[in-house]
This record gives C-alpha cells, sequence and structure tokens, in this order.
C-alpha cells in the first residue's frame, strides 16, 4: 500500500490497531475455546435515523474495502500488543499471519438505508470477521453522517453546485473522509487540496480576508489577485464595506470578473443588493458565492436569491447536527460447531434492557410501485419472494479475501443521484418526519 | 518522520496538503504582488464557547507542532498541483523548500480558555504562516471539541474512571486524536488499540455479545473467557437475562471475579440490582462498569448508584453535542513593508456583517482573586500591566522554526485538571451557563 492507494497524504502501512481492545481478547479466548473457527456471519445495521431523518446514505465501503484488504499485523504491530500483554503469544501468531479470506456482501455505496438495513454483510470465521469491528464501523459511521448531510444540502440546492470547505472544521483526515462522501452526497468541489489529491475531486478556492488585509488597501489587494488568478478569480468583497468593495472589484477587473464572494452578514439581503449593484456596473455575468455558516435549511431560504454557488464548512463536516450515526456490527448466525459443514444458527441478543436485534443472514431489496417510486425496504431471512428477486439490494463486495467490486467515484455519486430521485417526494423535504419508506420483515 | 513520530498506524509523510486550495492561490498572488514578505501574525481564538458551555479546553497543540514541522511539499505533492494547475511553476519553486522558519506562541495544551482567548499565535512572513491555516485549524477544533467534553464527564465522574470507547462513532484517525484528547481531558483508558500504540494511552477490554453468542450457551462464553482471560476479567452479563448471568459469572469465576459489564437497560435499576445480587452471592470485590450511551449527565445521574467504573463511546467522540470549535485563524497584523524592520500594524476584518475582530498581537492573562481562583481572562494589546506580568498564559512553542515545547502526555493532563480546579466552583456544574469567567479586554 501506498500513499496513492490509501488515504492521502497519509501511507497507512496497516489497519489492524484501528481497532477495540475486546476484539483481540475475544480472539484469544475463542481459540483457546475451540471456538474461532465457527463459521459467522456479522452484519452492520443501524436501529434507527437520526432524529428527523429521511432516509440514510451508504457511504464509505469504498474505504471499508481498502482497510480490509490492508488489515495486516506486521512485526512493529506485533511487538506492541505483546509488550503491553494484550494477548498471548499463541494468538499473536495467529495474527501474524491474518489476511481476511471470508466473503464481504452490502448495499452499493451511494445506496439509501433504512431502519434495519443490512449495509453490509461480512462471513467467515468468528475469528476472522470479529477483528474487523470497529474499523468497519468507524469509516461507515463517520461517511455515511456526512453523506446524509451532504445529500440533503444538495437536494436543497437544486442544480447550484456546492463547495465542500470544512475541512477546518474536522480531524485533518477526516476532513479527506468528508470532502470524498460530501462529493458521493451531491457536492461538486472541495477546498481541501488531499481531497484532491487522494480522490481525484476538483478543487477549488482564491482568497480570504487576510488576503485583504495584508494589503495597504483592498484595491491594492483585488488588483495582485486580478494580475495573478486572472479577471476570471472570485473577489472576497466583504472584509470593510460590500458596495465599496464590489465598485473596486468591477472597476478592476471589469465585466468579465468571474464572482464575488459574500462571507458574513444577511446573505439573502446582501445577495440581492450584489446582483442589482453588479448587474448595474454591467457585470451581469459575475456570479455571486455565499459561504457562511451555511446548513441545507439556509441553502434552502436562498432558492429564490439571487446566489450561483453555494460554499459549505462546519455544518457539512459535522452531519449537520448528527456528526455520526449509529450503525452496529453484530453477529447474526453462526455454525453449530467449527465443521465447515456446520449448519448456521440465527443468534441475537435478547435482554429485555433493549439494543434486542433480528437473528439470521438477511436479504433486503426495495419495493417500487407501478411508478418506479420506491416504497418499502423489504428485510427477510428466508427464500427470497419471486417478486422481489431483482430488486435485491446487497451485491458482493469481497469474494474469499479478494475484494470484487471497488468503483470510481463518480460511478457512486451517479447512483446516489439516481437513488435519491426515485425514492418519494417527501424525501428531500427538509422538514423532520420518519423514514420515507417503511421498512417490513418478511 | 515515522509511524511511531506522527499518529499511529500511519506514517505521515507530509502535512502539506491538510491545506485549503486557497491558502496556496493567496501564497501566488502575494509572490507575484510583492506582499509575501510582510512580516505577518495571525492569532487562533474562538468568538464564543458553544451553546451553555463554562469553559473551552485546549488540546491538539502537540500534534500541531508536529503538523508544522513536517509541512513539506515533496516531489509527489508538488506534481499534484502542477498537473491540476493549483499555482504557478515560480510559486511551486517556493513551496519546493518551504520550512516553517517563524515563531509560534500559544496556550499550554490542557489549559482552559474562554471567548476572544488568543490559543495559538502565529509568526513569519505572510507566505509561511498563510499555508498554515486550515491544519492547524483541523487540529484544534477536533481535539479542543473533544477534550471539554471529556473534561465535563471527568467532573461527573469524580473519581471514578472512564473509558474512552468511541473508535467506532467516528473516523478511524480521528478516532486516535480523540482518545488521546479524552485522555487530556481526564479519561484514564482507551479502547483503541491504536491509541495505546501511538500515544501510550492504557487499552482495556474483554468481551462483546458476539463472543457470548457465538457459544453454545452464555455459561460457555464465561467459562471460555475466564479460561483464557483469569477470574479477574470482566463478563458481559446483560445478552440474556442479567440475574441469570451474574450468577453464571459468580459461579464460573468465584468471588475473585473482576468486574460485570451492563451495556443496556436502565443503568440505575439494574446496576443497584446487581450490587445487591453480587454482595449476595459473596462477590463483595467485583466491580460493575456501565458502557450504554453515556454522556456527562447520564454519568451524573449514577453518582450515588453503584458503579465502579464508565464506559463512553459516542458522545465523547462527538463533543457531547458540540462536535467542533469555532476557532479561527486570523490575520491581526502584518508589517508596512517587507522590510524586515518595517513596524507592524494592527489589522481586522470590518464589515458590518458580522465576524469582526479586534486587530493587534495580544497577550493574554489570567487574573486570581485572592484565593487563587480565576476571575477574569485578561486580553491586550500593549504593555501587559505589572499585576499580570506573573500571570501571562501564552508560552512559546516554536522559535526560528524549532520547536522547543514538546511535553509528555501526561503533563499535559495533570495541567488540565489542576487548571479546572482553579476555575469557579460553577465550571463544573453541567448546567448550561455563560463563560464561567469574563474576558476582559484592556
Amino acid at each position: 500500500m501506498n500513499a496513492t492507494d490509501l488515504g492521502l497524504p497519509v501511507d497507512v502501512p496497516s489497519t489492524a490497531l484501528f481497532t477495540d481492545h475486546y476484539e483481540l481478547t475475544m480472539l484469544q479466548a475463542a481459540l483457546k475455546g475451540g471456538t474461532a473457527d465457527r463459521r459467522s456471519v456479522f452484519e452492520v445495521f443501524t436501529r434507527r435515523l437520526p432524529e428527523g431523518r429521511r432516509y440514510g446514505v451508504v457511504a464509505g465501503t469504498g474505504r471499508v474495502l481498502d482497510a480490509v484488504e490492508n488489515f495486516r499485523f506486521d512485526s512493529g504491530v506485533l511487538g506492541f500488543l505483546r509488550q503491553r500483554h494484550v494477548v498471548d503469544e499463541p494468538t499473536l501468531d495467529w495474527l501474524a499471519s491474518y489476511r481476511f479470506s471470508g466473503d464481504v456482501w452490502g448495499y452499493p455505496e451511494g445506496e439509501v438505508y433504512f431502519p434495519g438495513s443490512p449495509i453490509l454483510r461480512v462471513e467467515g470465521s468468528f475469528a476472522e470477521c470479529v477483528l474487523l469491528e470497529t474499523v468497519i464501523l468507524s469509516i461507515l459511521n463517520h461517511d455515511s453522517a456526512i453523506a446524509a448531510a451532504a445529500s440533503r444540502m444538495a437536494s436543497a440546492a437544486g442544480t447550484r453546485p456546492l463547495i465542500e470547505m470544512g475541512a477546518r472544521r474536522t480531524h485533518e483526515l477526516a476532513a479527506v473522509a468528508a470532502s470524498r462522501a460530501a462529493y458521493v452526497g451531491g457536492f461538486t468541489t472541495t477546498s481541501d487540496l488531499a481531497a484532491g489529491f487522494r480522490y481525484g475531486i476538483p478543487t477549488v478556492g482564491t482568497s480570504a480576508h487576510a488576503f485583504t488585509l495584508l494589503h495597504d488597501s483592498e484595491r491594492d489587494a483585488f488588483q495582485a489577485q486580478v494580475n495573478t488568478l486572472g479577471r476570471g478569480t472570485t473577489l472576497l468583497v466583504d472584509t470593510y464595506d460590500v458596495a465599496e468593495a464590489v465598485r473596486s472589484a468591477v472597476d478592476i477587473a471589469g465585466p468579465e470578473l468571474g464572482a464575488v464572494r459574500i462571507d458574513s452578514g444577511d446573505l439573502l439581503l446582501v445577495a440581492h443588493r450584489v446582483r442589482q449593484q453588479l448587474d448595474e456596473l454591467g457585470a451581469t455575468d459575475t456570479k455571486i458565492i455565499v459561504t457562511s455558516d451555511l446548513d441545507e435549511y439556509a441553502i434552502a431560504s436562498l432558492a429564490a436569491a439571487p446566489v450561483d454557488a453555494y460554499g459549505v464548512g462546519t455544518q457539512l463536516v459535522t452531519g449537520s447536527g448528527h456528526p455520526t450515526c449509529s450503525m452496529v456490527y453484530k453477529l447474526v448466525a453462526r455454525a453449530e460447531s467449527a465443521d465447515p459443514k456446520a449448519p448456521l444458527v440465527p443468534v441475537a441478543k435478547k435482554s429485555t434492557g433493549g439494543k434486542t436485534s433480528i437473528g439470521g443472514r438477511k436479504w433486503a431489496a426495495r419495493r417500487l410501485d407501478e411508478d418506479g417510486t420506491a416504497e418499502a425496504e423489504v428485510i427477510g431471512t428466508g427464500a427470497v419472494p419471486a417478486e422481489l428477486a431483482d430488486r435485491q439490494l446487497l451485491v458482493e463486495l469481497i469474494k474469499g479475501g479478494q475484494v470484487i467490486a471497488r468503483e470510481p467515484l463518480d460511478a457512486v455519486r451517479d447512483r446516489h443521484a439516481a437513488v435519491r430521485a426515485n425514492l418519494p417526494m417527501s424525501a428531500i423535504q427538509l422538514s423532520r418526519g420518519e423514514a420515507v419508506i417503511p421498512t417490513e420483515y418478511v
């Protein structure tokens, strides 16, 4: 694995320590107790959507495939586990040759999901599957949270482009994954160079208030920017007086000025004033970009305003109120013995205290109405009803340890747009509500 | 830089792309315009605390020092910038030899902060400082948000230990930083092996429900766990029936059983019942660990319950409602010219739309009352009043490009505990309120 394969500008020699301590102690106990080889089925799902949300967005699957492929215990990692007495020597020996050799099925990345949707299914020996819990959940819980917020913002923005600019508001590497998830959800560009490098997402940006303040006057700053970035650049016009800045901007760049950016104030009011001023100055093609503390509601409220593009930061990378999903990784079936032919037994937590789940390896299908609009998420453990056979959602991602379903990010992005378009209209309402289609168990 | 120096298990060859596109275009424009060498002062501060919070916690400073030291544009990065036409050839040449050569002062990591506190000050040429905006803010905004939540939870937990177990709820590398920040805020251990490897934080964990479900019976699972992890282990008792599980646990492990863990249900009620049952079974030294969707309020509500330790996940890594801080990186002063001896001019955004700030290089000091309790955060731009001279908060972190203030994480953790203890008592009330001390500008 090198930097271009995995999360740039970071070379991750192994993902094996993105793991909770208890996964290794369970492994040790299972190895010693003779249960480690029992064939097991784990599923990733959530019991509920974040409050008020109508649908979830599967994101991070591509990163999960990388993480599973790269999950190796090298000598440095083994030395750490030995020195800290995390597990015993036989377990360390077992880890040294670890390669995931099982199967993974899942919802294709960019699909939507609902409560109970089995968005990922991991099948293999208990030992090889139990170790993957944390890294799989980290990726899916984070990326899906961002993609869900991005998807709502993209609905609100309609055809206007969305710029992801939240890197400064989240962990520096979470930011790279957030740009990726935002792109899946419908964003068009990012400010984050690392996301451009790693995932090929188009990067954009021109200047901050600091650039204006560096100069002896705002005019000097605008002139310097136009001199080097050209008349098509975007000038930031709210450092001092917006009207004065717009006048200077058009005076210096002419009507070919690409855009002005407004980063503070009452955006609705200011956008209207600036549009009028630009038009009066003859800069009718100059665009207006707004970038101040936007979320999906603010974007929607600007739908009728003369705004050409939105830049979104904080609310995007924090999932617009829901920075994580509540996905869990649960054992749903396991063999009666270590015999590879032993039948699978459905299992589930039964305590009365809540957090119960449904045992058994599941299929999932989306039933459509006669217009092709989604009508229900249907989940079952037995045979798939004939009428749903071609509506099944799970696809094979890893077969016998080999990743077989890598795909370009643009394909994922297109899938999400297509799937969202097939949800009932109320899915894209921003108001709080229940999941837009019910989950039915058969 | 190798994996043990920087964020394990990740080798970050450079942090230079954790940067927003516009920082490079500003650099290009400043280089061409002749303003790039103007001596500049940038400050990191927040205009407000998250709603209802009484104080903030500075965290991530140590990671900032690593990131600045490691901020280099190697051939791969330069090739990307060239191919994508982010900047022109003279700018690429300038970047190729980039090394930060300026000075950084800041609040020591673990300190508390208030609205306006200049928690970091970066001084050097405009060109070398402007590039660091995003990576510095990413680290401080993320880590400080987690540390603030951790600090409140630690206050609520009193002397009981807190286990950080949120890796699965956040990006896999944000999780490592979150463990670090949680430790700074007062957590005692983590489930995240990567955090143990990278930062030496003690890691803990024993088993999940999957381990019980893997076995033919709960007794089999408990026996297997005790056989390999010993009688001092922690058994998870809420997979089926808690009372039955506690009986089995003590039957198998005897009164030497280390602890039982409860991960669902009404924790207050269940903890009381389990304590009574353990005592009746003679397991009076067996501890009770609770781990279900805890936050600082839930922890506080269990203060009178027979609970010995808390495990916290989601709410810790999402900042308990505030997953990011609103810290900004603002140019507050710059030289009149590129002459190294040119005097500094205070600068600040003035637009009426909000987001204004105070220009000038600032000092900060915390005034104490006669009992040694914090009374006010005093911030100024002129001479430091004599009575505050020994209460100054900013310390030198990087001098002429050299990091001079690395410190062990335990020292940071101890500092936070000591500083928090010197805040007015109301700081540790969980109820919403204003900043616990006022910010005064002189």
